[in-house]
């Protein structure tokens, strides 16, 4: 069981809003935004629930570092084609603990609806996040970011982070 | 990037009961306590989000009082012709602004399912609220209330609000 | 209109915690720890939303102590012959009020999203929980949980817990 004692309600409530700020950037499509959420030595990764619960290395995205993640925004916005979509994310049941003085493991659930353009919204993808989070120069980062997702299928479409 | 410094746990707690109170009124169909929630000037509108993000003023539904609100509810309850339906509401990723002393701007994202008789419970829909609640009396009130849908597609029978 | 004052920000995040420990145990399938978060004299229940507001006693699971909860784990976890699923809780809208000194009863609406082997992620069950949270040993747990879900259709493998 993870033990959240000694997070004091301000810090807590700071951390959800840095979930609340991602979720924003990402749904409003400020992706340029998204990096900056980030600390530079960061990992980001994708992985199916199967392949994590195993141990097994594959990801279905991994970048390991700002600059990667720059990388992927520019490829998002200007070169790869793609059907646009909207996403809409949902993240309830957080669980903190802290690793050192600044840093906290934290984990949470995570739905992200998806809607093309003419059509009904959908249930994308739903998954946990695994999360480490860090305060650099006053502001809570992310340091990981690890998105297991529960379906074995991989959407032919993952073009937008999750 | 929206700043939530200087709001308080207890206030930010308040505020998110506000909005678990408008979910437990609307899911649990008590729509006649629902424009109890809003200040007798209150605005309630409901938008794609198409159109808000192209500035557009065209809204699906638009009140622009206390007055209304018992209207729309009225109709809701006695006058409309409809299919009856269940509400879900699932709200996350607050983000909260200070406006003024008893004044704040709030987004959240909403997630609304939907169940009819005899049937599973399907996604109806996702967007987001950007909200301006007030102190109203000692009491904390929406004055503003802006639903942007995600989906194009108006569904055919948005009777209950969201 | 449920009134949540003289409840600490400590107390309410501490209960949202318990809440979050719930469905982590819930998702990544611990269901050995299931029972743990709740009394020994606990009781639980699924209930069809219908029966609920009609006052009808018919509940789809019933159960009246943390034994009773351990036989069902058995019966998930060795006996019971199902397709395996996923599940992934989210939920939001907690209401709370203080019953005594160290009871509240807690409202939340959830969501919970099924995904079977090479099957995308669906929407399974919406609904609310109407619990009792008691400090027992310095630990709080649930001594009632009720479970009232929105769809009139009962899945026909509702084998894990909501």
């Amino acid at each position: 069981m993870i033990v959240v004692a000694s997070i004091s309600p301000d810090e807590r409530l700071a951390i959800e809003d840095l979930y609340a700020e991602y979720a924003a950037v990402l749904d409003d499509q400020r992706f340029e935004e998204w990096p900056d959420l980030f600390t530079d030595d960061c990992t980001y990764k994708i992985v199916p629930r199967e392949n994590y619960d195993r141990g097994l290395p594959l990801a279905t995205l991994a970048f390991e570092s700002k600059g990667m993640l720059r990388d992927r925004v520019y490829g998002v916005t200007q070169t790869l084609f793609h059907e646009p979509y909207y996403q809409r994310h949902l993240v309830s049941g957080f669980l903190m603990r802290r690793l050192t003085g600044d840093a906290y493991a934290v984990r949470a659930n995570y739905l992200v609806v998806r809607t093309k353009a003419g059509a009904l919204s959908e249930l994308y993808s739903a998954g946990r996040y695994a999360d480490v989070v860090v305060r650099d120069a006053g502001r809570l980062l992310f340091k990981e970011k690890l998105c297991i997702f529960d379906s074995e299928l991989i959407p032919n479409s993952m073009i937008y982070p999750l």
